[in-house]
């Protein structure tokens, strides 16, 4: 039997559906014996290169989401609280993940799993570099100390990681966040999880 | 101990997550003590009032929900084919359904059922007037022969049912199909029904 595909997994750090996800859907793959590819992008990039709207732009929208946001969290059991700084830029972050995967493969998802928790639950901003760079030597190292970090995440290197990221996500029209594919298969949204585990469920496509 | 408050459910007869909502909602409301308010509406009226877009609108989503549709009424276990003319005008239908809840109280709801089933299993066009007065004529004969209901379908009464219908909706910035509102609280999409059973369990708000 062929190994089966890994998931894909596009989200924004600062998009708490994709939060929510980010706490299950590595168990979830691994109990169908799949594992995840995790591709944080920016999402405002991703909607603005498929000509979409950012879903809390409209006030009727947000005032709804911001319920739903408590509501799905206390749902799912997941620890949330709206952080202080909400939208979030996420460029550092984003950039930080893909940079540890190329020097050390398989910490950027831990990493990316810390960024997560330090913005929904303790509230720290991470539109911060400092604050981004702090937590990549928590997790590892290998980029050097803190302020060599902040350095890193403003080469060129780390930029073109992230824009082959987003155009990545434009290209496989993955229009939000949490947005998974399984086998080719198009899952929007932390709500589509049953599905997601239906779909697991079946193995590799026919 | 007070009667439980009704549910409020808003839907486009053209919207198909609000048709999936429209097989599960009255089984599942009934079992926790609480009747259904069905609230047709026209939903591109209520998104141009609360200055929305409508979610087809774009060409990448618009895929995506078409892939969302199939798999989604196959995971929910409902009856479905995408109907040859999609999007329908729904105005008749739900002009037709404010005139039957006038004039028979309580057969309303047959009717939205009848009408949903026709357009989203067996594929007739509910923009047509003349479908819209044969299946009321189905229901009940208190508005007529077929050719008369089209001839009340066109009255400034009918029409003022559905303004006010939308007129509600926009205050109430029901955004979307299904829009389900509970003691106040409003959630969104039929992917929502696992958060709207644990909320109906708690009975009324405190």
């Amino acid at each position: 039997m062929p190994a089966l595909r890994p998931i894909d997994f596009y989200f924004d750090f600062s998009s708490p559906y994709g939060y929510f996800l980010s706490e299950k859907i590595s168990t979830l793959a691994g109990r169908y014996g799949r594992t995840v590819t995790w591709r944080p992008v920016l999402q405002f990039a991703v909607l603005r290169g498929l000509n979409l709207p950012w879903p809390m732009e409209n006030p009727v929208k947000r005032d709804y989401l911001l319920v739903d946001f408590e509501r799905s969290a206390r749902f799912l059991g997941i620890d949330y609280r709206l952080p202080p700084h909400f939208p979030a830029l996420t460029q550092h972050a984003a950039r930080a993940f893909y940079l540890l995967q190329s020097h050390a493969p398989g910490m950027e998802v831990c990493f990316a799993q810390l960024v997560m928790r330090s913005y929904w639950r303790e509230g720290r901003d991470i539109s911060d570099i400092n604050v981004i760079a702090e937590l990549v030597t928590q997790i590892i190292d290998c980029l050097g100390a803190s302020a060599e970090v902040s350095e890193q995440l403003k080469t060129d290197v780390a930029r073109a990681y992230l824009q082959d990221a987003i155009a990545g996500a434009i290209e496989r029209r993955a229009f939000g966040s949490p947005f998974i594919i399984i086998d080719g298969e198009p899952f929007f949204g932390v709500d589509r999880l049953p599905q997601i585990e239906a779909r697991l469920a079946q193995g590799s496509a026919a």
